[in-house]
């Protein structure tokens, strides 16, 4: 596993180097169109899943050792696979294989809607709150179409307006951005709306069945439910034909509840 | 697999119908003892992971089913043990085994400390996560204490006024309680803190080796750096001795970063 180190160092001089990396695996057309689309705006490396790792939440593989390894998969362009998940990917890059913060980080495009809620079960949506951890300017990138035959031609416009100017003005610090493309013809989309988290949940549904020896299984499914009529949230943007670009953080704290709690005598 | 629905229901009209899972996997000290601790509140049911799901983050299983088998675990508590995550336990105790909500959800007792940044990689605090969008009061509790031979008597001293506490007041909707309990005799703990979430993260190291045939494989571990002086964080709590209460969110929307996103013009 060669590093290149030199490559990637010389470069930096020069352009950004941005890590790319998703949760649909390394061979998905998302990663390979997002690889595309930022190779006009630096040293692009990728780091990526060997395999599938959609709804892989912030995972990270502790109880296993994880492969790395140097895959020919894009054009010009240095890429490692990995077996772990996708925030291992975005550690092992800088760890590992940069030894230095990339410049930018940007994560799918994922095949499918990574909007309010989802942001919390999404492998694509971690890979970029991981970049933000460790400080670097990440945005994770989404479809909403679920197919691989998903046309991203439209995507690609949307991220190149987004990346230039998310390169000129930087990301308020501990925060990333989650956008969501509506799945639309470019002369379709309305223009990019930043937005807070839509109020929505999945209530989920199981699929029951029995194996051939009379064992019960399930299938995890579910329906999409949203609760917030506000015209500020992510769902109201993409039902608009609108890009959503929601500012995400790390800091998890319900800040406002504190008051509340602090009115009650926590210990005997 | 009886759901014995009947047994729960009948206890609704009574008492609290509390629902414990965990990430250390249904065998595991934590949870027998946070089972223990949570009879006396309410009528108890489990349904956790079968085998160790730490640092699994809020990952969720699509795409492979899940197998979910009553177990003989806890004395005079009804109990499943699940093929998937912890947050799939929560989705199909309140789907498949509830048919409703519970009225208290209940992760841990995690073995080792899920303070700061840890609330985003730990599975005992998806769990509760989930279990919050779900609309559950949930709590996730974590000892700071890795071993198996961990003395919990304390804690479920502590546990006891928390979720006295809580049935009681009840928590602001959308959130939920991260508690971490410092590893020291109940005659040292000093009492129990409202917090923020302390700016903290892993500088990740990972341990290179090679295998028998000379592949090179990572194993991930890492240094905790703390870089909050705040006195009102977890962190700063737990090293004085406190007991930590994060209220925690699962709107992820950096709100304050929205004005900022607005200064700029987003499309061509």
């Amino acid at each position: 596993m060669a590093t290149k180190k030199s490559t990637v160092k010389k470069a930096k001089a020069k352009r950004p180097v941005i890590l790319v990396t998703n949760d649909d695996g390394i061979t998905a057309p998302g990663i390979r169109n997002l690889v595309e689309t930022m190779k006009q705006f630096g040293d692009v490396i990728v780091v990526a899943p060997d395999s599938p790792q959609s709804a892989m939440g912030h995972a990270i593989t502790i109880n296993r050792p994880l492969r790395l390894d140097k895959v020919e998969v894009f054009e010009q362009v240095d890429s490692w696979q990995c077996s772990g998940t996708p925030v291992d990917c975005v550690k092992l890059a800088v760890n590992q294989i940069l030894h230095r913060k990339p410049d930018l980080c940007v994560s799918g495009i994922n095949h499918g809607s990574n909007s309010s809620i989802n942001v919390i079960y999404s492998g694509t949506m971690s890979a970029a709150m991981e970049g933000a951890i460790e400080g670097i300017p990440s945005i994770g990138f989404s479809l909403l179409n679920y197919s691989m035959q998903a046309d991203f031609a439209p995507s690609r416009k949307m991220i190149e307006t987004i990346v230039r100017n998310v390169l000129h003005i930087g990301l308020p610090e501990g925060t990333l951005l989650n956008v969501n493309i509506p799945d639309l013809p470019l002369s379709k989309i309305k223009g990019i709306r930043i937005c807070r988290q839509a109020n929505a949940k999945w209530k989920e549904e199981f699929d029951h069945r029995k194996d051939p020896n009379g064992r019960d299984y399930f299938w995890l499914t579910g329906k999409f439910i949203n609760f917030d009529s506000g015209i500020d949230t992510d769902e109201w943007a993409l039902s608009k034909g609108y890009v959503s670009v929601v500012p995400v953080q790390f800091d998890f704290t319900a800040h406002h509840a504190i008051p509340h709690l602090n009115t009650v005598k926590w210990h005997d």
